[in-house]
């Protein structure tokens, strides 16, 4: 990472801690940002399933909320802070996650990052479509694909 | 609720409290269940996003354990207790949900937990397509269509 992205990391980390409790309880980290992808971490023990593997809603949470910082991350880079909310999400849990929870989230293919801001700074409002995936043992062990929309503040002026 | 749906409610909330902390941090209540449809609900607090409503990934995970639940409850009812897993889901974000969360889940149209239980009775495993909805000032403020395989555990001899 270099100095601005780490900083981002840093950034989005502590806010995201601060504002939504149940991510304390999960002990997420934002452990990597690029500029294009974004990852997140989470030990397993406060994630755990009745199976003692990953417990389904944390690895829905983790994967929606990479998506989400992403989003985040990219819009602030250009000097926005607009809402942004997933609208809809398709989760594939392909295999059990049986140790430290590890997400990367991205643009799916034929969305960018960039179009995505572009769209914001002209209009106000954007939506993007974004992936995550958990890595397992061998490829991806969940899935996810969603969509998001940023949309204007009531408060904010840019 | 008659006097065993109410102690498989209790059974349920008692169990998914114990085998899965985050639903402590979530403060998750089995509030009903009448044999086919299944009620959790939580306080918003400790479920609360940056923008005060209820964080997407507690929505995900209340929406997933319900129908889990359901069927869990479903098979116990003739003396099953396979593991049960989500395979998939869908979820839609229709609108932001600002009070106590409430989700109810049921079987899909053409699906039924009967069928699913006695599928599982006579070949050790089987499929079923849940529904689950939080109500919203109108109608379902969220909804998750999901599908579930129960499968004999190794130790099991039912």
């Amino acid at each position: 990472m270099n100095t601005e992205h780490a900083a981002e990391a840093i950034f989005l980390e502590r806010d995201i801690l601060a504002t939504i409790p149940l991510t304390r309880a999960m002990q997420l980290r934002v452990a990597r940002f690029d500029g294009a992808t974004l990852r997140l971490v989470a030990p397993l023990a406060p994630n755990v399933n009745d199976k003692g593997c990953a417990f389904g809603g944390s690895l829905a949470s983790l994967l929606t909320l990479a998506c989400w910082g992403l989003a985040r991350l990219g819009l602030r880079a250009q000097g926005h802070d607009p809402d942004i909310y997933v609208q809809d999400s398709v989760i594939d849990y392909v295999a059990p996650v049986w140790g430290e929870i590890r997400v990367d989230a991205s643009a799916a293919e034929g969305h960018s990052l960039a179009d995505f801001v572009a769209m914001y700074a002209a209009r106000g409002k954007a939506r993007i479509t974004l992936l995550a995936g958990v890595a397992g043992e061998s490829g991806f062990a969940t899935t996810l694909r969603a969509r998001f929309v940023a949309k204007r503040r009531v408060e904010e002026d840019t």
